[in-house]
């Protein structure tokens, strides 16, 4: 058995302060045709596709903050992209900033969309492992704000039946945390798709920032392998406005292995033909969740947000 | 502030059916010595380190079977082992089947111990992830019975403060699984240490048992990342009896980097100085746990054991 799906990961190099929407929507659609040539049917484009990554910077709540957020999706501005992936027959994932206005409040989500080959929206993940900070830290070139821009997603971790297999999302720093694709995977999820925006001055200490490269590949290729599913991760890379952001965007395969991977910082469509059905034996052996899974000792890690006291401490 | 600690990952070669207990034990001592003229205050070695891998044979339950189990460490053979460590001041974790009575009644366990340069048993771990088969699998050369000879741990995921730190077990398999280290993170483990025994034919599919030695890395140094801890696995390795397992024990940073490794399939020791609050960085940035978690979204990694349906589905 085999079910083969073609997919895409289209990196994108910097977008500028000052790139509009339209312009930006014009470097997507030229990675979406060379992935219809390449004979795609899915591509990953990243987080916050759409724009500069405008955490960066401490702006005011009101209308130039705004400004960086999209109230509706499609919009006039990505109209364009929609219509051209319809008529390529092409799905795609892409993250941007999202107004949403729920139970006559206005709120503001780090947010992705999954879009199926008809050019209609097939579902929504909102990030929920932020990263950063809501206050300026001191003595940094680039701040990292999303605790300040974003509310947490209130979507959970969904999963859809899409593109033949099963397929969830998440979002750059999700991909850290071996929760996001455990959740999935318990769902069935033989997909996760991811963009990021990842710039490699995190900590401010060297010896950390400089295993950015290693770190993003290690969780990713740790949740794959893990969970027994592909995982697509697509960067935003290279220097934007003056903040370097790692690229190596990445093609996973059920084994952990990297089949696809961009060596630029720039705009790059890396591509592979991928089996959903790979996962069957890791399911059916390492990761047979059902006869191996012990979920009465993981308690803690619901029960627990953060390090507490040991259970059954006893001094040496 | 550093803390420092010289760990040495003490590596077995294979271990005959026909090898006795004792004759073992003086190869434990061998390496014991070596760690001593090497500066080092803990030993981390193997899984079932003072027998061959027993589970690859189908053995009837009564007394061939059950002299493969302790049924108490430290024994008349093992004593020498203690005896050695306590002289040298050296702690050390080991790997053993156990037979426990408890409750009237006789339970098998595949166990761990963490003992103190005193000799003094710290605290035991009960293996909670066995992998394998209850019945023999037809068409394999070796059998992987764990689940026939072993019964769940129930003793938890539990850490000790010990050698300075916060230290925590597992044994083998359970180092594939994320929550394994993640329920020790959350009692504060900064020191994860196990044992393996690895035979590289786990599924029969070459391009997986392939690669066994990257997964068994892959595992531990994302445990190790994703937790902002020190984590020593140390195999049992080598042609055993017929079954080739594999080595490549490592001793691996809070970065996840690999800072020592074996190289050779037999008895050998390789050692590291680690700073236990080289975590801190990591747990003050990228996994701040208390800041970053979102436990309200990781609800079925305990409420599912294996995979069921998606909560929020939606078909394309």
């Amino acid at each position: 058995m085999a079910r083969h799906i073609t997919i895409g990961a289209a990196q994108l190099g910097p977008i500028a302060r000052g790139e509009s929407r339209e312009a930006v929507v014009k470097r997507l659609i030229a990675l979406l045709r060379q992935a219809s040539a390449r004979g795609c049917e899915l591509v990953v484009y990243p987080e916050l596709a759409l724009t500069t990554f405008f955490p960066r910077w401490l702006i005011e709540r009101g209308p130039e903050l705004d400004a960086w957020y999209e109230p509706e999706m499609p919009n006039a501005q990505t109209q364009p992209l929609f219509d051209e992936a319809r008529a390529l027959g092409i799905g795609f994932y892409i993250g941007y900033a999202e107004l949403a206005v729920e139970d006559g409040k206005t709120h503001h989500y780090n947010t992705s969309i999954l879009v199926g080959p008809d050019g209609e929206i097939i579902g929504k993940y909102r990030k929920i492992h932020l990263p950063g900070h809501v206050e300026p830290q001191p003595g940094r070139d680039s701040q990292h704000l999303e605790k300040r821009y974003f509310e947490p997603g209130n979507l959970g971790f969904p999963v859809w039946d899409a593109f033949g297999g099963v397929v969830g999302m998440c979002l750059c720093n999700d991909r850290r945390w071996p929760e996001t694709y455990r959740v999935m995977a318990l769902q069935g999820a033989e997909l996760v798709v991811l963009g990021y925006n990842t710039p490699n001055d995190h900590t401010g200490d060297g010896a950390v920032d400089g295993l950015s490269n290693f770190h993003n590949h290690l969780a990713m290729q740790a949740g794959a392998y893990q969970n027994s599913t592909w995982v697509v991760g697509t960067a935003k890379c290279g220097r934007e406005e003056g903040s370097l952001m790692i690229g190596q965007s990445a093609i996973i395969a059920p084994s952990g292995e990297i089949v696809a991977m961009a060596t630029t910082l720039e705009d790059e469509l890396v591509t592979a033909r991928c089996d959903l059905d790979m996962s069957k034996v890791y399911r059916e052996t390492f990761f047979d969740f059902a006869r191996h899974r012990e979920p009465q000792h993981y308690g803690l890690i619901v029960e627990r947000k953060g390090v507490g006291p040991a259970l059954n401490k006893k001094a040496a």
